[in-house]
Parts: C-alpha cells; structure tokens; sequence
C-alpha cells in the first residue's frame, strides 16, 4: 500500500506553527479583558457551544438536571459541530466589540453548517425568542430550540432565512466575502464580520472575492471585516490553507491587499484575551483609515485588516472517541460522537462533554440564561441577531422612480425603424441612479458599455480604488466614488448584489447570456431563500432580484457556437413559481415597460432577456404597456383574422425570433393573401403556464381564447424549443404546437445565417406554416420551393461576403398593412 | 460629473513600475539570445503578428502586395486583436526552448479570445496546413486562412477544437490552470505552459486554480508552466492585478506557492532577451524540482516557477486610432481601427500598421512564410500545433477493466435486501485503479468518502504534498503518490479532469447534486467541445466524462430545502444528443453495469445519478445487465399484466422514486388484486425521447409497446418533473402521463416526510392510481381516504420522532410476490 511512508523527512516533521493546539499565538500583543469580563466571556461562549451540543443530541432533559438517559438522545444526530465553537467564538467577541464601541456590526456565517454556532448566541441574546416566542428563555422553550434544529418540520442545518441575524445562508459555499461587500456598501458605519471556512476558502468564488479590498471605498462604504478560521479540516481531508507555511499565508494575504492578524491557539483564557486584543485593533484600523479619508474627502484604498482565526475543529469538543482523536481533527466535522443511545461508554462521554460546559452556572433555575451575560452582550437592535440590516426589508425604501415612458423611442409605424433595445432602458437606469445615489448600484462583469448602458456613467461612474493611469480620463470611466460595480466575475457580481438587496437596497445586474450559467447555482441558492422567506412573516420584503440577460444567442457574431446557450431560463423555472419572472421584450419600449415593473418589485428573481443590438422597434410606449401588461397579445398590425378563425397561429418570444416570425408573415401574407394569420407575442414567459403552476399563467379559457383549440401553431421562441412544450404540455391545444428555437448545431457566426441554421428563421417558419395548414399542403408547393431556395441563397451570401443579405437585413414589416390595420 | 477630480496625489501619481512601456524590466537578468537568434525570433513574431491582423481584417491582398483598398477588407471585422501579440510572443519563445531542450511543450491560450496569437504560429510553423491542406503555406493558402477566421462557414474567434494544438478553448474563461493541471498529472516529461489573461485571473475558478501548485507531483507529474499575462484591460476597463503595487502582486504569487518572475515591458529587443532569459530560468528551475525528487525518489512541494509577463494590451498595433490611445489601453481589446472600409485615412493607418512587420521579409515569392523560420522552430510533434497531447484521443489507451459482474450484490428476491448502492461501484473503481494506475483518476471535492468511495485508497490515496501531521495517519488517507484528487472547488476538479480526458487519459469524478450547479456552464463549454469534435475527423476520440452526481435530493437528511436541486439533467438535456447520455440505475448491480459501459465509452459526457445511502436492491447481476441494456424494461416480477392489458403503467426512475413506485404497486395489489398494473424502470433517461431526437431514443412502436397507446401511466421520477413531459411530449400516450417529481417546497429533513411532501410517496402514487384508472375511482374511495390517513400519519410520525415510520423504512417487496412471478 501507498502511504505515507515516502513522505520527506522535512515534510514530516510539520510546522509546528500549523497546530492550532496550545496557548495563543497572536500578532496582536495585549490582554485588554479585565478578569470578569474574561469570565464572563468565557461562560457565554461555554453556553453557546453547551446549546450547539445541545442542538445536535437532546430531545429532553436539556439543562442536564437528571442524568444523561438514551430517551433524552435524539432518534437521528444531524448537524456539524465542527465549525460550531469557532463561531460562536467570533460571535461573542464581537458582541463585546459592539456594546464597548457601540458599534453596528452584522455576522456572517461563510460555513454555514455551522448553523449551532450561531443559533446558539442569537437564542441567548434574547433575539430569537423576540422573534420565536414558542422558544422562550426558559427551560421549556430551549428545549423546543434544541427539538427543532435538523429535524422534521423544524429547521435546517444552516443559517437559513429562519435564523435571525442571517442573510447568509452557507449551504453553498463560496460567497460569504460577496455577500458582506454587498452588504456594507452605502452602510458608512455598519461592519459586516464575515466568518470565511478554510473550506469555504478552496472555492473560486471564494478565492476570487477577496479582492472586495478593492471595491469598498472607505468615505461612502462601510467596512468588512473577513475572519479566515482556519479549523483545518473539510468533511474529510485537512485544508489547503491550513497546511502551507505562515509565511505564504501571510503572503496569499498581502497580496489581495490586507493587513492580516493572527490569532492562533486553543487555550481558552490566553485564546479569549488574543481575540479581543486583536478585534480592538481591526476596530482602530478601520476607523483609522475610514476618518483619514472621510476628514479628508480622499477615498484611497487602505489595507484592510483581517483576521486568521486558527483554532481546533470542535474546539472544546472531545479530545478522542472510541481511539480516535476527534477535537482538531476532521473526525470533528458532524457528530463527534455517533452511539450515543446505543452505547453507554458514548452516552457517558456526551454526559462528561455536556458537563464540562457547566451548565448549571450558565442558565437560572428556570432555564433562562444567566442574567450575567446581560452585562456583556450589546442591547436591543445591536444585538447581531436583532440587526435591521440583517431583516434589509425593514430599512428599505422604495426607489424614487422617473417615468419610464418619458425614455420611450419613438415608432410610427411597427416594424420599420430599427434602436438598440437596451439603450433607452440605460438612461432610465441613469436617472434612476441619478435620483437614489445611495440605494440603488449596477453590476456588472465588465460589460456594462458592451451591453449598451454607458449612459448610465453620466451620472455615476464605475468605482475604481486602484491605481490611475493618465489614460484613464479616455472614457475609461472610472471614479473612487463611483456606484457601477464591475469585476469579470459574474460570481462576485452577483454575490454583491444579492448582499446589497438583501440589506434592504436596489440593484440591476446585466450579464452575457453565453455566460449567465455560470451563476446558476447562485441564482437557485437566492431563489430557495426567497421562497423561504416569503412564508417567514417576520421577514421584510426585498427587493426583487433583477437580472438583464445580452449578447445573446442569436448575436454571438464575434464569438460563435461556444458562446450560444440560452438555456439559463431552463435553470429558471425549476425554481418556486412564487419567486420566478421571465420576460423577453421584443423592442426597446416594451423592455422600458419590463423594467419599471421589475425595478418596482419585490421578492422575486426578475430574468429579462433582450440583446444589446440593433432591433427592429414594434410598438409605441402606449402599446408597449398594454402588451406588457397583459404579458402575451394579438398584434393586430400583424394580423388578418379579424373577425374569422385563423388559419394559422404564429406565435413568439424573443428580439430575433419576433422579427423572423413576422418576416414569415408577411412572406406567407404575400404568397397567401387569404390565408388568416393570427400573430401573438409573449413577453412575460410564465404566462404559458396553467395558472394551477404559476400566478402569472393564463386560464385555459384565456390560452384557448388566444392560441385556438385546434389551429396549428408555430412558436418561434428565443431559447431551448422543449422550454415552451414544457411550460404549455398541459393545454388544449398542445398536439398543434410546433416550436421552434436554439438546437447545438455547430460554429456559425452572422446572425441570419445562424437563425437558418437553428431554423428559427422566416423561411423555415413560411415551410413549416405550409406543411401544417392543411389547405396550403397542395398549393404550397413553389412556394415552399422559393422559400427554401432563398434560405439557401441566404446561406451562401453570408458564406461569400461574412455579412447577411442585405435583403435580409434590410427588411422592414410592409407598412401597408400597418396603415391597414389602423383602419 | 464625477471623475478623477477626487482621487489623492499619490495615487494619481500612478506607480510607474505598472507601466508595460518601455526597455524590459526583469527578475532575471541576462541576454541569452545570440543577436541572428534574437532578429530570427522578432521576424517569427512579427509574421505571427501580421498574421494576426490579416485574419482579423483581409479577404484579399494577402502578402500586401499591392496597395491596399476597401474591397480587401471583409465586410465585418471580428476578432481580438489586443490578447494576441502577447500569446504569439509566448509561443515563440516557448518554441524556441522547445527546439533547445527538445522538450515536450503543449500550450494553453486562457484568453482563447486572442485566437490570431495562436492560430497564427500554428500556421506558420506547418501544422495547420497538414491539418487543413487546403489552408497551404502559400499565398492561395494564406488568404483562406485568412478569410475563414471568424467567418460565416469558417472557424470561431476562439481557439475551438478546430485549431490543432489547442485543448483549451478559452471562450469562458477561468479554467486554464485547471486543464493545465490535468493535462500534467502523469506526463512526468510534459511542460504545460498556460497562458493566464488578466481578465480571466479576476474569475472564481481561475483565482482558486492558482493552487495547483498543490496537486503535481514531481516525480510523476509533468509540470505547469503559469504565464500571466498583464496587459492590463478587459473589455473596457483596466484588470485589477495590474493595478496593484509590484508587491502586492509579488506577494500574491508567494502566497499561492510558486517563485513569480517578472518580465515587463514593451521594447522587443530587450524584451526577446528577457522572456529569452527568463523561459531558460523557468527550465532550469523546473527540471532541478523534478530532479530533485526523481533521484531522491521523495517528492516534496517545489516552489514552481510562473511568469508575470507584463506587455501593452494589442503590443506593436497602432499607438493612437482617431486622437484616442489604442496600444496598452483597453481600446485595443478587439479591432483596433474600425472603419477602414470607409475612411482612407483609417485605411492608410492598417496599411502601415500591416507593413510596419516587412511582410516582404517574412514571406517568400510564392506567399510561403520564410525558410529562415525553420532554423528557429521545433519540428515535427514537438511543434506545439502537432503535439499529440492536444489530441489526445492518439495517446489515449483502453482501459484494463475487471469485470464488472465480479462486485455484484446478491439479490436473491428482488426489494428484500438493502445495499449502499456505490460501495459496489467503489471497489469496482478500486480495481480499475489498481490495473491502470498511470492513465486513470478518480477526482472529487472532498467528497470521495462521503460518497461511500472509500474502498479506493486501498489502492491509492489523495495526493496530498502540503505538509503531514502525525493523525493524517488515522484514515485521512493522504499520500504524496496518491491518484485520487480531492479539493473544495468544483470547478477545478471538473477542469482538471477535462484537462486529464483531453490529453487522452481516463477519469471518474463523483460530486454531491446539491452542488453540481456550480460546474452547470464549464458542463456546457466540454460538451460544446465534443460536439464539434465529433465533426473533426483528425480529433481522435477520447474518453468520455464520468460524472456521477450522489447525495441526492431526496436523502439531506442533514441539509434540508437548500440542498434539494436535480435540475442539472435539465442542464444536460440541452446539449447536443450525439454527446449526453442519462443513466438513473436504481441499485448497486445496475449502477455497476452503467459505470462500466460508462468507462469504456467515447466522446459522451455520462451523467449518473444514483445515491450512496442504503436502497433496496432489486436485480441480481444478470437482470441489471439485460436491464441496462435496454435501459428501459418492464420488470415483471412487479407487474401483473402477464397476458393481458394493463389497467396501468407504473413508471419510475431513480432509486428513491422507484422504491416509492414498488410500495405503490404492492398497496394497490393488496387493495385491488383484479388491478393489471405493469411496472416499468427507466435507467437511460434517454429512451424517452423519440428516436429522431436522440439516437438512444426508444422507436414509437417499442414507446407504444411498453408504455401502452391510452392506458393511464404514472410516472415517479427523481428530478422535476417536467423533464420528463420535455422528453415524452412527442410520444402516442403523453396526454395520459401523469408525472411526480421534486417541486420547489421548504424545508423538509427525512427522506420519507420529503417524498410526502413533493408527492413522490408511495399514498401519492397509489391515490393518483385510484384516480386515474376509471374502474377504480368507485371502488377506491374507501382505499384513497386509507392512503391519505397513512400519508397524515407518517409525517406526524417524522415529525414527533425524527426518524420515519419504522412500518415505512422497513418495507419489503412481498415475497410471495417475487416468487410467484418466478413460477
């Protein structure tokens, strides 16, 4: 067998400063606790980490008062003891920090699953009962508290959107640093205590938001404190961090741009005096560089203070188990102790464990924690699990909206002028900024003036605190106090954003679509918490997640096949329909419409996508509302049934496919005069839905009303084809609908010829409309051949001069039948 | 407006070692290159760069051999041109140690965006044009090559699978370090040199890659040589490393573990010498690592050598366009002169700006690039454009495989016994190990033993080279030698098996579904990749991705709502047919037959979804084998349909949903014994889609046969259940398809209080029966109101004890059922 056994001798030996074992070892000198505040201070942490233990094990007798039985002992042992104490360790410290400095301070837990390290404080000072008054401070309500954690009907193992004082779950890990930034900006006096797992840390979100250093200014922003704890064990195996030299890990930290402060060690008396001395000093500093630039109004980036918190896993915890070393070692990750009603040995050393915390000292003949702890822990609203910052709907405000009609383009008549879709929505999100300069930023991977909404720096510029360049005054557009956040990290983005609405704030983020996947995992975390809480009533509504997916599918001219992938809605309607919104508007009016309504909302993930490109303009602000409203429309202007049934429904969703879905109509109108076409466009997708799935989705009798119960439908839609026939399976007319939408097809780069190869262009639409309507099928027949031959003939043009057809790109919707319809 | 008005003095100062102008700055000194060498290589580079505008900008006038007018421009410009000199500069120079040292260099673009700076040596070296003939190093060549760069019908702007060398496209970026890694792991003689943007440096997964430097061995590993390219912009704004001080950068790279050398600047000549000098360091420095431990036979950690390579965003392109800075400046990023088909002067400035390299000296009379070239390049395979590592379906050996029989569980009657379904599978994996121990690895995040993996290290262990403590011995199961790679981040164990795959090797990569999200996009990009691949007939094939996704959503026990997510099938469905493959084995013997069809197959991406917990078993080997082979089959020891219609379909896929699915059918036999029901697994998810949509697509007569033409069906499946009605919408019976799945619905802890809650239970299924079936709905109310009391009572059971019914867990499929079907 391998093993360890090649190991060099050199690597073997260790580096003693590594162990977490022992008296601390700190950068910062001093012992500021007087003895009973440290008395004090250790018996609160004691009941914290009695209460997590408590949490993990006891269905009864949860003082300790009778012995130690297996009836008392949970039927599961769920939950992680492991990050528990360092938690709890963090969270006493800087309540301490809090009632000395009065300071506004909100935690968050980055390892998550060590929820019991936080429930623990939050329960014992008093914010949870305020808000859970079946889990009183007494002996009958903590025992309700330790009944609930991990347990059928009760809570989960996380921070989740239960947990007072949260806004950071962990589940998923890598965003406690995004988070926090997004949280402190615009909050001058508020610190957010950003607990960092060296596990968490081995992430690439992780890694990469260290350099919110940069993106923090000290005059307008408040402060985020990271504290690294450094356990040193994962699930199973030890941790990058923990095992390479002080010296690179003092280094790793340089160089992101922080000031780091150690505090290593386990004895408890010397471990409590390190951390206070150390968090007083990252309370200097950041004050220190936040008066030096708010005296001097110059913002510069200052070396940040952080703090590397090396302690034991399960700290406190047993020292060995059945043989094996469980505190400071892996073994500590969940439930140090397995049998417990099975075996008495193990019962006994739970016993032993549970006891040492002394318990009988730490809560009063009623079970309410000592009155002691009262003089430690700061009051009311600064209390971390009380924080309004932390409940953002509470301080919320609403945006100070300009009217979104007064950006409108102007359309005379459908279909013939072509805009940018996304750059009237840019000076509406100017003036937007323009009128809420300290509650509402845009995000973005650098790819905000790619998207088109450069407008947006006429007012506020994208925030810069590194170093300048003489050339940066070139329309680079950058300012040290600038409110457009932009990083190539769709993670970060989107983690900051989430921190600043769930902080009680607003926010835009726009992102290329070939791209978007990339947050998938983020954008399922924040849905499930915002479903969460909208059965929490306590917890105040946010606003709404809004998200502007460009450069999509259908104009990936630079880039390709790689760069075609519209299935982020796919990712989308898994989540709760209480949380979810599609929109695809079609033109720039209708995209103005669709933001307002977005930018005014709250609780929901909001998805609108619209390319940044020139599109054909279809309707006026007045019918840009009526059709946003209503979500799905008959265009009448592009439609000739009146009055009779049509032959045929053409349907859309989506700029491109709107536009090919109307050129198919007006070449079948041309070949075909008699044939009745009805044209409906969809913006707000989950109208598709029953309305049993979705609030948003139409009635039978609505959908039957609008798409027929029997007619052919041909649906050209802006994404994945089976996304339509699974929002639409269950409706009447099913059987009859064709989609057609993006397929993986290959490497194709002008944009019609990429519709023709996805077969969403007009021709294929014209085909399919002839294949489908019964009494075309015969007399079709040329026609069907002068519509393939132009297909073809389009292909090769782009194939020969790199550009599409002029033809093509030229074409407008006949304005003849515009006129007509007006009549 | 704001502005730079308010940035402070220092640091507008600018830190004028951030400036990539000027005579080279460098770590390591000395001028190596011997002056004929030092004009040979800036010819080569100016012919790449030269190259590199003309793709980007000609159609005609290849050689400049006449003055250049509009009618040679194309008509759309795409391309990066600001990423490729400094990618063309490093080939060059990596070209040139390649030929000193006949060493074995593949090379990896992470901003694959600046395709030209690749595709250009790639060219000019040979190994293009013995790929694609018709691209001939002559003028007629020339001008194709030229012409089908990011052209309609031609190749993307990327360095997609069409461009020889190339394993890494570079289109999203993060993940070079990654692939670069794996490309390294078990090539003890391979240098990978991976070319980092500073764009891509700010993403999570590049950011966290950086810890590589953790994960080679050099004794069996080849080695990663990280060139971080600092030109200093994005899209439109300047990149965070390069605007940091010159030693926060440095510490950095300390920090991460490698020796950064500094090569800086923009005048060639004393830059060739530099980046000349420096490479030769680079050599030196990983060839004495390797030594080192290969004579000693100990491999500790080397500090690696990496290279920050400091030059002007689009190097040698022209200083200023319009009065606005173009070289160094963001500006440069794509076309840096746009309207030159419209503006002579624009035109004049590409003119000079193309001669400015003397095409006339670097091409012959026949447009062939110059014979002197030769005398600088390697040749043959160890042109980086030929090695066979970039195609690594040539290198790529079968597996030795055990056979897979040998590890079955024995199932005496189906739905008696219980089994963690992976274990089996484990050993299985342990054995391919054993018998492949240089071209196979098993990867995962720190997830191995969770996922009942464990058996593994009995035949090899995590590679593990940071430091040792002396409890790593008690099961961390660490080894400097190990094969099997674990780190908290799923992007890079997902990149570093792509990078091991691609290099022709073969791979296993186990992760927790609540997690694989996180991989949803580098997912899309690798099957994107093989797609293509499949259509490049020179790409030989290469092993397929392994994914086997467990911790399933219906066992988190420990995590509750947050860790509830199957939709990554709805990710995977979305991607080309030709290269996705589903499997969903319900036990341990048809898992076993999935991974072995799943590890001998080519060019797939396998996803396999299946939980580590114990499950019933149901087939002994012989019946998994015929059932995996169909992938779908009625199982008829648990139906009763035997010659006769179903009144029925009971379907199922998955392992929880099908031990629901059984319950169900023995409820309703029990109930109703006149009640036809046939019982149908699903485990390639694939079947269910028409044959013209997938090629493992179940014909609609065998769809028919099995699943009936009117015959209710209910269907419990393991994901959302809408995937399901995505695939089968096309099929005779889908109206009567009644499917149950996950549904977004709080925070629920035991397995059977969750299957409750989503519907996916046993009552659920057995009342949808009762309701579905015509025959039933009389007679079944009394039925249906028992299976709604069990249903009530069974929570509440989960909800006072924590644990499900026993009644619940331990069911059994009725033997006299079993047998009576044997008869």
């Amino acid at each position: 067998m391998t093993g360890v056994s090649n190991i060099s001798a050199s690597s073997l030996s260790g580096d003693q400063s590594l162990s977490a074992f022992g008296k601390a070892r700190a950068t910062v000198d001093g012992a500021p606790l007087a003895p009973d505040e440290l008395v004090g201070m250790h018996a609160f942490w004691r009941a914290c980490n009695y209460l997590a233990v408590g949490m993990i094990y006891l269905r009864d007798n949860p003082l300790l008062r009778e012995p130690l039985k297996p009836e008392h002992i949970k039927n599961r042992l769920l939950g992680h003891w492991g990050a528990s104490p360092a938690l709890s360790f963090s969270y006493t410290h800087l309540s301490r920090i809090i009632r000395k400095n009065d300071l506004d301070i909100i935690f968050m837990a980055g390892p998550g699953h060590g929820a019991p390290g936080v429930l623990a404080p939050v329960y014992l000072e008093g914010s949870y009962s305020e808000i859970y008054p079946d889990k009183s401070l007494d002996e009958e309500g903590l025992l309700r508290f330790f009944r609930q954690f991990s347990f059928p009907g009760g809570i989960g193992s996380h921070c989740t959107p239960e947990t007072p004082g949260s806004i950071h779950e962990g589940g998923e890990l890598g965003y406690v640093l995004s988070h926090a930034c997004g949280a402190a900006f615009d909050n001058p006096d508020l610190i957010v205590a950003a607990v960092v797992g060296d596990g968490e840390a081995e992430t690439g979100p992780l890694a990469t938001s260290w350099h919110i250093s940069k993106f923090l200014n000290p005059i307008r922003d408040g402060a985020v404190l990271p504290i690294l704890n450094l356990n040193g064990y994962k699930i199973n195996n030890p941790t990058l961090l923990a095992r390479i030299s002080h010296q690179e890990l003092e280094a790793l930290f340089v160089g992101y741009g922080y000031k780091p402060y150690f505090v290593e060690g386990s004895d408890p008396e010397t471990m409590h005096q390190a951390m206070a001395a150390t968090l007083d000093q990252c309370v200097k500093d950041i004050h220190a560089a936040q008066q030096e630039a708010r005296s001097s109004g110059v913002a510069t980036r200052p070396r940040w203070p952080m703090i590397v918190l090396r302690t034991p896993k399960g700290w406190t915890g047993p020292g060995e188990v059945h043989g094996h070393k469980v505190e400071g070692f892996w073994r500590a990750h969940q439930v140090p102790v397995g049998d417990v009603k099975k075996n008495p040995e193990s019962l006994k050393l739970l016993e032993n464990w549970l006891h040492s915390y002394k318990p009988e000292e730490l809560f009063d003949s009623n079970g309410a924690p000592s009155s002691a702890f009262a003089n430690l822990l700061p009051a009311g609203n600064r209390r971390m699990g009380s924080n309004p910052h932390a409940n953002g709907g509470l301080l919320r405000k609403a945006l100070r909206m300009p009217d979104f009609r007064d950006y409108a383009v102007e359309v005379l008549h459908p279909g013939q002028s072509e805009a940018e879709n996304t750059v009237p929505m840019a000076k509406f999100l100017r003036d937007i900024m323009k009128a809420n300069m300290n509650n509402f930023r845009v995000f973005g991977p650098d790819e905000n003036t790619s998207n088109k909404l450069g407008a947006i720096y006429e007012v506020s510029k994208k925030f810069w605190i590194a170093e300048y360049f003489p050339e940066d005054s070139d329309g680079t557009e950058l300012s040290t106090d600038g409110r457009v956040i932009e990083m190539l990290s769709e993670h970060t983005m989107e983690g900051m954003l989430e921190g600043y609405l769930l902080t009680g704030r607003h926010g835009f983020f726009s992102t290329y679509e070939a791209f978007v996947h990339v947050i998938d995992s983020m954008y399922n975390q924040h849905a499930k918490w915002l479903s969460i809480c909208n059965h929490l009533p306590w917890r105040q509504n946010i606003s709404s997640l809004n998200l502007l997916i460009t450069s999509t599918v259908w104009r990936q001219d630079h880039n390709g096949f790689t760069h075609q992938d519209p299935g982020f809605l796919d990712v989308v309607v898994n989540k709760s329909a209480e949380v979810t919104r599609i929109y695809l508007p079609p033109d720039a009016n209708t995209l103005l419409s669709v933001a307002d309504h977005c930018l005014v909302s709250q609780n929901y993930v909001n998805v609108i996508v619209c390319d940044k490109q020139l599109h054909l303009q279809y309707l006026d602000m007045e019918a840009a509302v009526i059709h946003c409203t209503k979500g799905v429309s008959i265009w009448d202007w592009a439609s000739n049934d009146y009055g009779v049934e049509p032959d045929l429904v053409m349907a859309c969703a989506g700029d491109v496919p709107t536009q090919e879905a109307l050129a198919a109509t007006a070449l079948l109108n041309d070949e075909f005069p008699d044939l009745k076409i009805r044209f409906i466009n969809v913006v707000d997708l989950l109208r598709l839905q029953p309305e049993s799935e979705h609030c948003h989705g139409l009635s039978d009798r609505d959908f039957d009303g609008l798409f027929t119960r029997d007619k052919p439908i041909i649906f050209n839609f802006h994404g994945y084809p089976w996304l339509i026939h699974r929002l639409a399976y269950r409706r009447t007319n099913h059987a009859n609908m064709h989609v057609r939408g993006y397929k993986e097809k290959g490497n194709i780069n002008t944009p019609l010829e990429l519709a023709i190869s996805n077969q969403i262009d007009r021709f294929s639409l014209a085909i399919d409309a002839i294949d489908r309507v019964e009494k075309l099928r015969v007399v079709g027949a040329h026609a069907k051949e002068r519509f393939r031959n132009q297909q073809i003939a389009c292909r090769a043009y782009a194939h020969t001069h790199g550009v599409d057809n002029p033809e093509i790109v030229n074409w407008r919707w006949p304005v003849r039948h515009a006129t007509d319809s007006g009549s």
